[in-house]
């Protein structure tokens, strides 16, 4: 099984052209798309959903990242062995996240011209580098035959939150498609508080914490632990995003009301 | 084979979240999406596109659908047996559409944590609760085993026709990405008229009755049957959604000219 | 194996229709979309999608394309096979362009009721007899059963690249979801020059031709051979479409600078 993230949008035939390489090298291959609208060039989003996505494959999964800006460069293509599965892609941080939350065996230079298209365009390593190694990861090749163990890959580059004065200081790790704000605060940071003060760049405002959207009527806000454990900033049945204009990245800041 | 019908978008982990799961309970299952670009919150069309692709599918096809605003509420997660398949989701009226035109043989509460998430997030039942319960039964699990028949399911609020004075009263059941305005006027119940009188909220006009949209020239208005069997009013290549000012849920009369 | 691009978008039922057809008559096909996205109506764009993805795909692969503004005309319904494997669509030139990269065998007109829905829509040939024909292709049913060999399929009107005074005058075939403007001049027809003139409907300018996005600043232009090989003009980590205002079929010309 392989996943597919990218930051390609789905109107072209980019995603098309990395799915044929996989399937002609192994026509056996299942194909799951997690998502192909990464923000264009945002390697830290792209790092918060393949993380928030591949805790749920099942063990052996291959999964492929591209969000490239730095496609041509010297920047190096690599794979990522973990207790769990395998990460291809390219060494700027994209798939490190995931990588780390199961435990990274080895990592490995995509270097080996045998497990490459037999012409490396400069611009598209995602169908000439990363799908045919996906595709030969997944029907068995060894992570050592693609070329040699690398000690110091790039690291994304995460805030963790800080304490300061009884607040917590974290950060916007991603605004999802209902405009629900989600921060790097996780469940164990939050103390037992009722009404919660929430410092975004635009706005500050007291938001009850909440179990479910539903609990406050709709367009009003509140704050509640989302789906993947963190602390998240939504309006019922609208969005939080648009409403406080808020993007990933922003400074958050919270403490008791 | 499972189907997947969502109003999530597809630029985050959710989709995905959900398909790791499916596939880690039962690596065999086939998964086809029928959109994850429900309009947000909106069980009606969610119901509509449903019932429209489900009568395409094999028997025994699974239908998950999660158009959920009232996730973590008191409403109940169901699943539906009918003659042809199965369909997976909220208790909110978004799968009986369908399940009613393929004929309804009984409806489950998803009760048992045994076909559930170990951990049930409040916010996230598409994931925790409707994603194992598909996959379950697509690996044959009895519709018995995950909780109590029951009886008195919320139905999806459509407005039926109505006939008032040589007149057909109806509503705007879709817009498609055409801009196509999807009525909810069957074949059946037009008379054959060759010009038509149509109403909407913004505008009255008097329309062709076509066959095929290519009958007038570009950007010109017509009537006609579409491929569903409703009424549909549409500009040949051009939206008639945006001309006319319509959308879903608008209410619609059809008269002769 | 069967590929799908339309024009149709991904928030209808429309394409679940089409691959709920497919997955009755042949439970067995394994279905990979190329884009739905399509510029509505654009045959040119389609073509030019289909066939940058085509060649990546095994041989046998079925691609099936539904670009129709001419739905229920009397536009003729068509496969093709080729030397690689088969193309199913309307015959108004979407498909011809990549069947003509892998070696046209045979055309066919889609003429065999047998082997469309037993109801054929007016306005939805994609679904009742685009995507049975894909599923019987797919399962073996040999062309010629389909109907008569056809001659005269219509060609998609692209324009070949003029010499003109020491300057390469051609046209956008595609501006892509990054906003990189692809033309129809090849690598070949491009002298080895380091900086080239390109003169586009809102504007002329001088860009270093580079190998690689990343060789001049972010949001700064270049001109690039791009991945299928042709000339494009992009901005590193930008959109060169909005800043130039540049789309598919303006005419373009590329000199010595």
């Amino acid at each position: 099984m392989i996943t597919l993230t990218t930051d390609f949008g789905t109107r072209d035939s980019y995603i098309a052209e990395m799915k044929g390489v996989i399937l002609t090298i192994n026509p056996e291959a299942t194909l799951i798309d997690i998502t192909h609208e990464v923000e264009k060039f945002n390697a830290r989003v792209g790092a918060f959903i393949l993380a928030s996505a591949a805790r749920y494959f099942p063990k052996g999964t291959v999964h492929l990242v591209v969000v490239d800006p730095g496609v041509g460069t010297e920047r190096q293509a690599i794979l990522a062995q973990t207790e769990r599965g395998f990460f291809v892609g390219p060494d700027n941080g994209v798939l490190m996240l995931a990588a780390q939350n199961q435990g990274i065996l080895r990592i490995h230079e995509l270097a080996n011209p045998k497990f490459m298209l037999p012409n490396v365009s400069s611009t598209f390593h995602g169908r000439d580098i990363f799908a045919p190694a996906a595709a030969y990861l997944d029907s068995g090749v060894k992570p050592s035959e693609f070329g040699p163990e690398i000690s110091n890959p790039v690291m994304p580059e995460f805030v963790s939150v800080q304490k300061n004065n009884g607040s917590l200081v974290g950060e916007v790790l991603n605004v999802d498609a209902f405009g629900n704000i989600i921060t790097n605060i996780t469940h164990e940071e939050m103390a037992e508080t009722k009404i919660i003060k929430v410092k975004l760049p635009k706005i500050s405002l007291n938001l009850t914490f909440a179990k479910i959207y539903a609990e406050v009527e709709p367009q009003e806000a509140i704050a509640l632990i989302g789906s993947h454990g963190f602390v998240e900033i939504a309006l019922n049945q609208g969005s939080a995003a648009e409403k406080f204009q808020a993007k990933a990245g922003d400074k958050v800041e919270v403490s008791p009301a």
